[in-house]
């Protein structure tokens, strides 16, 4: 990753940005050697209204990857009074820029993945970073998550004693349905407003985001390594369009983040890139008790100890 | 319709009540014999657990209908702070019941079709009926369209003559999808808050949301009629997928009575029931210029005069 940047002579948020571009070049590199097939990115390049506007890039019919979307973007102008005052901001003015991904992978093997890094200025001279990245398995392996966040932990603890549980515990309530009592997936990170000067220096928490994109790329590509080759049928192909009718559900009716983005105008294909390729409803759908798809739910749940968690121990 | 009702013996909500308990029954009837296919509906009961409860019937896997709910329900009990506030009601206690439907046709010949008819009573003394319905074909056929307005504005006239002009433009704005810039569908109508005393008699408003009750059951089973020969190829299966696929956003991310039910602690499975048994999202899918989908694509627009449209004919 680039970490030589001349602090001298560019503004935090021009290293941001530049940062971001290179993240997201880094990534789909990744993602496509990773897929194999030899499918690319195709980009959709596009303007912001209020200034600056962003590239997004998506990956279809891969060999691994069924829809891959990978969005960067850097915009500024001026935030609406609403969104002024829901970020109690007295300055409307605001820079932006971030990088958000989403895999759907073909097969019910691989968990779908997503993550976020996110940079924020305020006129008043305020700047944030945010992020998280949280994985949804189909049928969820304790082993699996309990590596996917044991290399989450590994990184937070370089750089804050605290950042693990702390964010660890905010994506459980982060990536929670409450019309379904159940959690998105086996979660992972999700923080906001970690301000600079309060929470850390622009350096430390800049490092810490950079690091947060970089595990996402490395953790999820061991994955889909470890699980392309494993079998599938009808029946877990089913219970993959089923979990992903409740990706759709989250996404269009409980994150924050979509939610924000299409009520403040962003780019329609842009955000709801995020939404599975396929997804089913079928009412009153019950798992036989037992079953895998039945045990696979039970983890669906705020509060797992992953790092402690064992398939065969009774859940917390 | 049971138009006999002994008003003198019975309190409204319980005449309201049962109504809507005979009209769920004599709805389930038509729909079975216009699928025609032997298919039976399926009743859940459930309870609430302020007091009521509620009977939600679905037919899977019909000749003509794929998917097909028509939900009764009656609740009482005390409305949380927030919401008595959002309604402006000084009394938290109510009592609600009603009807909704949602038709999801195997045949993408066959439009989607939604209809909900309510009666509510504050704890203050307040009571106000509320409905609409609406037709969301994957083709628009501009002469259907113009039939399902006419048969809803000669009920509406018999009623009021504004009714059918100020409940078809509430229905332009409430089925509007702000983040695609384009309505569900044709449109049909929707009110809320006909309250009694205010806007006309008990007996007035409850003749007239009956006769919205029954206009939909006689309009979409004369559509289905209609339709469910024609002939179609993967081509048209595609595009209804990927209008399912608007139509669950519109549902998960816009519709306010989806958002209240599932915020209110209401029972998830009869809310979603309205969701399509399937649904595809491609990013930035757009039709070719002057095909069927994109001419189609071109009627999902507010102000349309269905009542003179032609096929032939620009637009307004």
């Amino acid at each position: 990753m680039n970490t030589s940047v001349d602090f001298a002579v560019a503004p935090p948020r021009t290293i941001v940005e530049n940062w971001m571009r290179h993240f997201q070049d880094w990534l789909c590199y990744r993602l496509e050697l990773a897929d194999g097939s030899g499918t690319k990115f195709a980009e959709t390049p596009w303007e912001h209204a209020g200034g600056g506007g962003g590239r997004t890039r998506v990956l279809q019919d891969g060999e691994v990857l069924e829809k891959s979307g990978v969005a960067f973007s850097a915009v500024w102008g001026g935030l609406t009074e609403k969104v002024a005052q829901s970020l109690q901001l007295p300055d409307r003015r605001y820079f932006a820029t971030g990088v958000s991904v989403v895999q759907h992978p073909r097969s019910p093997r691989v968990p779908i993945s997503h993550m976020n890094v996110r940079y924020f200025e305020a006129g008043n001279g305020e700047a944030w970073f945010g992020g998280g990245l949280d994985l949804t398995p189909i049928y969820v392996d304790v082993a699996q998550a309990r590596r996917f966040h044991e290399q989450i932990r590994e990184v937070c603890e370089r750089h804050h004693p605290d950042y693990y549980l702390r964010f660890k515990t905010w994506a459980d309530e982060y990536f929670y349905v409450p019309h379904r009592q159940e959690t998105r997936g086996v979660g992972g990170l999700f923080f906001d407003r970690l301000t600079v000067g309060q929470d850390g220096s622009f350096e430390e928490l800049f490092a810490f985001v950079q690091d947060v994109g970089e595990v996402y790329g490395r953790a999820y590509q061991a994955i889909i390594h470890d699980t392309r080759a494993l079998p599938w049928s009808a029946r877990e192909k089913h219970w993959q369009l089923v979990r992903r009718g409740r990706y759709a559900e989250f996404n269009l009716a409980i994150d924050r983040g979509t939610r924000f983005g299409l009520e403040t105008g962003g780019r329609t294909e842009s955000i709801l890139m995020s939404l599975p390729p396929q997804a089913e409803w079928h009412y009153n759908l019950r798992p036989e008790p037992n079953s895998p798809e039945e045990t696979s739910q039970r983890w669906l749940r705020k509060g797992i100890d992953w790092l402690h968690a064992d398939a065969g121990a009774p859940l917390q």
